[in-house]
C-alpha cells in the first residue's frame, strides 16, 4: 500500500515591502518570503480532510500581519518570528521560513536605486549619403522614493475605486531616450551627467503624477544639455499596494506594502525642445 | 521652450481569465491586456493637474468590469468594446487596446493543458562500483480545470480570510519525479503512459485540496507502473482570484478571474510504495 | 582547521539537439544536460593543483561527442552512458547526469512545433470620430524543420566565414501581424485558418532563406484571406550550430547540433496586397 | 499582386565584452549589439536570390572584428563605426546599430561587480520543541576580474581541447550560504562584513581555479566570523570565450570576448570549520 512520505505546504514568492520610517531618513525593505510547514496532515491526502491544513492564503496574510510590528533590517529575526508563530499552532511540527531581500542602494534620505537591470543605450541610424542620427538613453534604471509624490484630483467613473493619495510611495523603472542634434565630444561623460540629472529630479522634486514627475525630469535634461533636441520616456508605475491590515484587527500604519510587477501603469511621452 | 510631444497612458500587463460556461463543455480564456489612451492632458504634465487623467487603475477595473458581459472568443471584438468605451469619455482622443491570448489545449470538456514550459526529466546517479539509480519526471506541465475541485473545512485563525470553496477553478504546474526500482525497457513509452495517467486523474477526479488531488495521482502511478518505487510532487497552486465586480454595481457571476503568478500555494510531498 | 565537505563540479545548461534521421520521418531531440562529478580533488581546493580536475569544458565536449552514437529517445539510457563514461576515469567517485527534454510536437514527417510561448494577438486602434483599425497576429509560434531549407549564393567579405548550406535545419519563432481591411465575422475561425496556412507553408515549401520562406508564407495568407491587407513578419533565425566532432576523431554525420538563443538572425518585413 | 514593403535584416543580441587595458586600471565593457540593414533585396524574397543578402553571421563577425580597434567607452562612436562600415557595401541603403551596455561597478583596478540580481538570504528552520537553525547567505552577486586567475595542469582526454590558461578573465555569480552556530547580535552588520570579505578575497587573491578561489574565500569567512560553522558555495563559471579574430586576418590581442550564459562550469562545495 502506498504511504505518505516527506511532505510540506505553505506559500512561496510572497512579495512584501516595508518602509522603515526614521527621523533623518527612511529605510526600505523589499522581500520575497517563503514559509513551508510540515505536520500531521495525512488525512488531507488520504481522505480530503482539511481540518489540519492551515490555508496557504493564511500563511501569506500572516507574513503581512506580523511584518508591521516585527520586521526590521535583521531578516534572520523575522524568519524566527515566523517559525515561532507557526509552530505555536496545533499540529504543526516543523517550519522553514526563507527570505530573500532585494538590494536597494540609498541615494538620498528617502530615495533608492535598485539598479539591477540598468542598461546604457546608444542607437545610430544612417542612410546612404546621409549623416548618422544618434540617440542615447538609459533603460531599466529602477528608482523608488518613500515620499514626495501624490495623485489626487483625477476624474472618477463607475469603475474608479482608487483613493486620492496625498502622499504615496513612488517607484518606476526609468526608460529614457534622447536625440542629439550634435553628438557631444565626451558622450560618455554627458551620459553620466544626464543620468545624474534624472535621479536628482526624481528624488528632489515633489510630483503630482508620473506624468508631472517625468515632465520635470525632461525639462531639466533639455535645460542642462544643449545638444539634446528631444527626450522620450517610458515610465511604468510599479505599484506598491496597501494590504489592509485592518481586516486582521491590526491598525494599518501604512508602512507595509504588496509590490506587484503586473499590471503596471504605463506612461509614455516625448518632450521636444 | 519645451513642448509636450506624442504621449499616452494606460495600464499594461493586465492579466484576466474567463470561463466560458457551456452546456457540454467550458471554454477558457487567459489574456494579457493593455489599454493605452491619448488625449488632452498637457496640464497634467505642466501643472500637475490630473483632472483629465483617468487613473490607470480605472483602466484596469474597466477591463474586468466589461469582460463579464462582453468578452468572448473573438478577441478583436473585445478590443473594439474597450476602445469604444474609453473614447466615449471626455477628453480621450485615441485609444489602443492590445490583447494577447495564451494558448490552452483542450483535454476534456472542462480540462486544459498549457504545455508551454513542459520538460521531460531523466536523472541518473551512479557511484564507483555501484549500479545507476534512475529517476524520470516531468516538469512544468501546466493544467487547469474549471470545476471538480473544492477547499473547505480548513482551520481558521486571526489571519484567515479565505472563504470556503465548494467548487473552484484549479490550476497547477505538475512537477513530478518518480524513482525506478528497475528501469523499464521502453522508458519513453512508460514516460508517456505516466504523463497520461497524471492528466487523467487530474481532470477526472474530484479533489478536496491540492494535496488530495496529488495523492490520487500518485496512487494511480504506483498502481499502474510496477517499476516505480516512489513519486515526489511539487504542485504550485496557481491562483485565479475573483475580482469582486460587485464593487462596480455588477452582479459577479464568478466567470471572470485575476490569475496571479505570485504568490502561489506550494505543496510538496513524496508517496512511497 | 577548515575541511572540505561535500563537493562536485561539472557543466550545467549544456544545450544539445539531435536529428534522428528515419526512413519515413525524422525525430528531433532538444535537450539541456547537466553532468556533475565528485571525486578526490581536495588538492585543487587546498593547493590549486588541477591534476584531478577534468575541465568542465571537457564534460561539455563529452556530451556532444557521445551523443552522435548513443543518444536516442530514451533519455535514461543516455544518462547512464554519461555516468558510466565519467566513472571510468581515474579519481571520479560519483556522477549525476540530469537531462531535460523540451517538448516538440510533430506536425509533418520533418516538421515540429514547440508552442510554448505562443500567443494570439488582437490590436484595435481607434480615434475620436473614426472607425476601429484592427490587426490580428500570432507571437512566438516556434517551428523547426529538419530539411527543406538552404542558404547559398550570398556575398562574401573579409568577415564572412559562413559556409554555403544546401540543406540545413531551419527554426524560427513566427511573429506575424496582419491588418484587416474589414474584420471577418468569425475572426477566431479566420485566425485559426491563418495559423494553419503559416504552418503549412513553413513545413511544405522549400526555401532559399528566411526571407524567401517568409515571402511564401505572406503570399499564401494574402491569397487565402481577402480581408487581410498586409502582413508583417519578425522571424528570428534560431540557429542550430554544428559542433565539429571531427576535432575528437569522430566523423561528424551532421545530426548533432548546438542550439543557441543568442545571437539570432533578425529578419523583418511587411508584404502589402 | 503582393509587394514587398518595409524590410530589414541583420543580427540581434550579439553579446560582446572588451577589456580596456590601462596602465593603472583596466576598463570593462559588456555589450549587447544589434545591427539591422535595409537595401535592395527584393530578389531574395521573390526568387530566393541571396546575392545581395550579407549573411547575418557576417554582421556578427563584423561587430567582433571592428571592436578590437575601434570600440571604446563612447558607445555612440562605435555605433557610427558600424553604420559607416555597413553602408560602404554595395546595395546597403540604411543601417541601424543599437548598443546596450550592461552596468559594471568598479571595485578595484581590475575588479567589477554587476550587482543586478543580488539577493540577501536568511533561512530559519525550526521544529517543535527545538531551537531555530539559522543560515544566512548571498545569491547572485556577480563579480568579474580581468586578471589574477589561471587554469592549468588539468588532465586531458580525447574530448579535451581547452588550452592551458596562465592568465584569464574570471567571472562568476557568488552564491553562498553560511550556517550560524549562534546568530550574531547584529546579523545585518555581520552579513555586510561577510559580503566585503567575499569581494576582497575574490579580487585580491590569485587563484588556480574556481575551486581554489572559492576555498580562499571560504577560509577567510571562517577565520573572520567565529559564529559561522560552515560555508556552502555554488559558483557558476561564467565564461568569456575568445572569438578568434585571426580568422579575419586580425592579430587577436585577447581583449575582445564572447560572453555566454550557457553552458556554464558548475562548481559546488561546502567548507566546514
Amino acid at each position: 500500500m502506498a504511504s505518505l512520505g516527506e511532505n510540506s505546504w505553505g506559500k512561496s514568492a510572497v512579495r512584501i515591502s516595508k518602509v522603515l520610517r526614521g527621523e533623518d531618513q527612511d529605510g526600505f525593505l523589499d522581500l520575497e518570503v517563503q514559509v513551508l510547514m510540515s505536520g500531521d496532515v495525512a488525512a488531507a491526502y488520504h481522505e480530503g480532510d482539511n481540518s489540519a491544513v492551515l490555508p496557504t492564503d493564511t500563511t501569506r496574510n500572516t507574513i503581512y500581519g506580523l511584518a508591521q510590528e516585527q520586521l526590521g533590517a535583521d531578516l534572520e529575526s523575522f524568519g524566527a518570528v515566523l517559525t515561532r508563530h507557526m509552530l505555536a499552532k496545533d499540529g504543526i511540527e516543523s517550519v522553514t521560513a526563507s527570505i530573500k531581500g532585494r538590494r536597494w542602494d540609498r541615494e538620498t534620505p528617502t530615495g533608492f536605486t535598485g539598479g539591477s537591470s540598468e542598461r546604457r543605450l546608444a542607437v545610430v541610424r544612417q542612410s546612404a549619403g546621409g549623416d548618422p542620427e544618434v540617440e542615447a538613453g538609459i533603460e531599466g534604471l529602477i528608482v523608488l522614493k518613500t515620499g514626495g509624490s501624490a495623485f489626487t484630483g483625477f476624474p472618477r467613473d463607475e469603475f474608479t475605486i482608487l483613493p486620492e493619495a496625498e502622499d504615496r510611495l513612488l517607484s518606476t523603472s526609468i526608460n529614457a531616450r534622447w536625440a542629439y542634434s550634435s553628438v557631444p565630444a565626451d558622450s560618455t561623460g554627458v551620459w553620466n551627467r544626464i543620468r545624474g540629472i534624472l535621479l536628482q529630479r526624481f528624488f528632489e522634486d515633489w510630483s503630482a503624477s508620473v506624468q508631472h514627475q517625468g515632465w520635470l525630469m525632461a525639462q531639466a535634461v533639455l535645460d542642462s544639455v544643449l545638444e539634446v533636441s528631444s527626450v522620450t520616456f517610458e515610465l511604468p508605475n510599479q505599484h506598491h499596494l496597501t494590504f489592509d491590515l485592518d481586516r486582521f484587527g491590526i491598525e494599518d500604519n501604512k508602512t507595509v506594502f504588496h509590490p506587484v510587477s503586473e499590471p503596471y501603469g504605463d506612461i509614455r511621452f516625448t518632450v521636444n525642445r
